[in-house]
């Protein structure tokens, strides 16, 4: 590190958080930069995010440092970032695998057999060295020729002994995570101090300024929605078309898919910006952090997109991103047991569950094409992670093209003064209320139906108020498990309300393939079954 | 496939489970045998628990065979599995690469260079065969080539195209997933039928009968607990202790961790049981794929450990065992802000979030050594996932050794009839609370205290009559998010019914490092807060 920051690095010492200074990504430590790690084996594909960033859309000259361990480089994530560094040629990447043989319980498998590390980088595609990790000179030399490489990432397998130089402790297990006890600390500080054989203040190189100055707030999309009452249209093909108008609107807002563009439909965003488009190929973790990195320092919007099943890949890098107050837009396109034939591995019943769990986390659940286009528009101007969750199945146009749309704002669908029973639903559920709401209507009974668009923030005041005027009934329908869902939501907006009871309608079992519409049926969360809760409710 | 289930494979074509069958894992389809795949790159960390089964627990014939595709490779999961497949041995293991060139949405990132899998297998320590994989005879050879290998597992990398032999769709994009149109149907299933040039009967090679017969159920500790009441004990230690016992109980329990041994305590198991400890070293998505293959026809009882907030890494494997109706069991330490200095990234907030998302799921979360012990006893005896949620903190035991634990069966370890409000906690929690009871009873308020033990299922009878008998008042206080964890499920068990109002005490916003004890308090969940709400809620 030391030979990092005083020799190799370019940066500002006064900004740190400057556009042009190289970036440093510590992986290997609870510590952080740009982003958050302690997790282990996060840090390499963020720093491959930030050296996308650099290459391709800032095209400029900082470079990207990353130090690892030798225990995270088990983390199968290490190795998604290493195949995606090769792919992409980015030649402005270092990582530097810190190989000191000791893991936390006990040694690291591959111990001190750099040439292993070293042939598995060059197995993906690295330029590679092998140093002794305490020469200060062989790291300069590393570093140097690292930098004249070009079309290729490179990596630096450093072999080193913790705690080197102090007796006793060097190179010994069971030093992980202890204090150097009291009494012993002042002879080793001393000894150290011994061995500095210059008082010269080192200064750090000063950053070549070539990266564009930027903005990335208060984008505006070029035009209002034009979709037409009646269109059928599914919220994923409608988040795809959203996302190549908003492209329109600002030239940083970039778009990562996992070899899913042509379901998520984000293959629309990249065929109007290519050269704003990421393939991550099918590795969600990797993508994840790539996104973390290329929005580190305000330098891109950016929306990852795959299955939102596929996103519980992700899980660890998605809560370590709020950790890292990160502002990535993830989208979730085939939730539930609409998505039909393709069977439970594919059917996202968890994601809303995930993404509540995490704090300052915007969750959007639009209905329709309209309110889509709305999400993806306030996500990109919204501070924190936010997380849009789409269907598969086509659904028809509910909303006007002036209708407006705020987080935390849910919106009253089908309302009379008669109202007997709340029903809130989302996506397909949200349709499925207002068939039940059509039918109810023909035999008498008034509902009052409430697409709630942010998940969370949950519009609570809409909701108590609705159940206060429909009697306390309030049934929840979703496309999701019981568990953590909108159902929950509710419950916990309305637990210190007296007089409101609330029914749950959500998928209670592991579902199988069928019909979109069979499955809705099977599983409990179709009109009939609203229809029958709300008969339920009113005779109870 | 055809030369793997006609010529490679011994098995009893009757008896798909038998033991002594050898194991076929098709990872890159949405099929499976014995794991639920379709999530991609889950497949071989499952192989590889079988194989490690085969190899060293039941030290049989028995190979395992696992079939690739090309694109999922991608995941990092897959060289987590080829790691940990060379680091032990498993050359009854082979990886069989369909390397066709085509992903979902496009070509695979190595496309056809067949050299490139090659160098990174052999540099994973495969033993690794390059095949055309439409060559029968090449295969053939391979396979038996692969039976010779000692010490090594082996991959063989077929080179395939894509509907290979049928006009117009051979090595053609935009043909995943999507039926053949009937017109064409019939003419190519001709034409596949007029290249079949023998109709003798295949038959597959009996299997060697040589591995043991067992029984996994009714598992008896081998003596009841012998904490005494004043002891204090963490319960991730605790759970350590119990895990060694229970290894003594039952020959087939076996344990893995992901390097945190020594601080999830399965160190005490590895000590006493070192032939039934598998180090995962720090890869806990394969780690779950391991102990998933190991659980596979009930050959052990598999219990993989490590910190609860790194069990989010592995939340599509632990989805996706669901749906394979795995009995694995997960021991998540460090829950909460209660571990105190290490900081966020090592907290576990979110874990009753994911595991209450999985169907079937059992969630255990004992508070003091007693119920800990029994959490793990009743863990191994019960069908479906089972997750215990530990602590770091030493805490003081509660029950006695006599005490009967049952799952979704709450303990009311304080009440009198005078209660006014029911305070529901867990782990460190349910300590806040006996404090929190212990001070206002001599402010002359009494409270009823519920330890619900496991978390899924629910007591929910319990909860509610509890509520009903102090005035509908409950409190819950959890280290964990609000989202999805105790408090939620408690207002969801009685959203039902009136006069029932839930107030919720958990952690709202991303924690930082201090000592447990400042933690618990900034973070809105110490007995001080407990009091707080208590009057609050009387006053209201």
């Amino acid at each position: 590190m030391s030979v990092l920051f005083f020799h190799a690095m370019r940066y500002k010492r006064t900004e740190p958080e400057h556009r042009d200074n190289d970036r440093f990504v510590l992986s290997k430590r609870l510590s952080f930069v740009d982003v958050a790690t302690g997790s282990l084996g996060q840090g390499l594909g963020a720093a491959c995010g930030m050296a996308y960033t650099g290459k391709y859309f800032d095209k400029a000259s900082y470079r990207v440092f990353c130090l690892m361990g030798d225990g995270e480089s088990s983390e199968g994530s290490v190795w998604e970032a290493l195949a995606f560094a090769s792919h992409y040629s980015l030649d402005n990447l270092v990582a530097i695998f810190d190989v000191n043989r000791l893991g936390q319980s006990g040694t690291a498998p591959l111990e001190h057999c750099t040439d292993i590390y070293q042939n598995r980088c060059e197995a993906f595609g690295w330029n590679t060295y092998l140093v002794d990790g305490h020469d200060v000179e062989a790291l300069c030399q590393a570093f140097w020729q690292a930098a004249q490489v070009k079309n290729k990432p490179t990596a630096v397998i450093a072999k080193t002994f913790k705690g080197r130089g102090i007796p006793n402790i060097e190179d010994a297990e069971n030093w992980h995570g202890k204090p150097m006890p009291k009494e012993r600390a002042d002879a080793i500080i001393k000894l150290i101090e011994s061995q500095i054989q210059t008082n010269k203040n080192l200064m750090p190189k000063s950053p070549v300024e070539d990266s564009p100055q930027i903005s990335i707030s208060s984008i505006k999309m070029t035009s209002p929605p034009t979709y037409k009452g009646g269109d059928k249209i599914a919220t994923r093909k409608a988040c795809g078309l959203a996302l190549a108008k908003l492209g329109h609107a600002h030239e940083r807002v970039v778009v990562l898919d996992g070899d899913t563009k042509n379901s998520t439909f984000s293959e629309l965003f990249k065929k109007e910006h290519p050269e704003r488009f990421i393939e991550c190929f099918i590795a969600e973790q990797n993508m994840v952090s790539v996104a973390l990195g290329c929005a580190t320092r305000g330098r891109t919007i950016a929306f990852a997109c795959t299955f939102a099943a596929f996103l519980t890949r992700a899980f660890d890098q998605i809560r370590m991103g709020a950790i890292s107050q990160t502002n990535i837009n993830l989208i979730g396109s085939h939730c539930g047991v609409s998505i039909g034939e393709d069977g439970p591995s594919q059917m996202a019943l968890e994601d809303l569950a995930m993404f509540r769990s995490i704090p300052n986390c915007t969750i959007f659940y639009p209905s329709d094409a309209v309110s889509t286009e709305h999400a993806v528009y306030l996500a990109a101007n919204t501070k924190g992670m936010c997380f849009i969750r789409t269907s598969r199945p086509e659904t028809a146009i509910i909303y006007t093209a002036q209708e407006n749309f705020e987080i935390g704002q849910a919106k009253v669908v089908r309302h009379s003064v008669n109202d007997k029973v709340t029903v809130i639903g989302s996506g397909i559920t949200l349709h499925e209320a207002l068939a039940a709401a059509d039918d109810l209507s023909q035999q008498g009974i008034s509902i009052r139906v409430i697409d709630p668009f942010t998940i969370k923030p949950l519009d609570t005041a809409t909701i108590i108020s609705s159940a206060k005027a429909t009697g306390g009934r309030v049934i929840t329908v979703e496309d999701h498990y019981r568990e953590g869902g909108i159902g929950e939501a509710v419950c916990a907006a309305v637990s210190r309300e007296p007089d409101i009871l609330v029914h749950q309608l959500a998928v209670t079992e592991v579902p199988r393939s069928g019909k979109p519409s069979e499955l809705l049926d099977m599983f409990g969360i179709s009109a009939k079954h609203i229809i029958e809760a709300v008969k339920y409710t009113l005779m109870n």
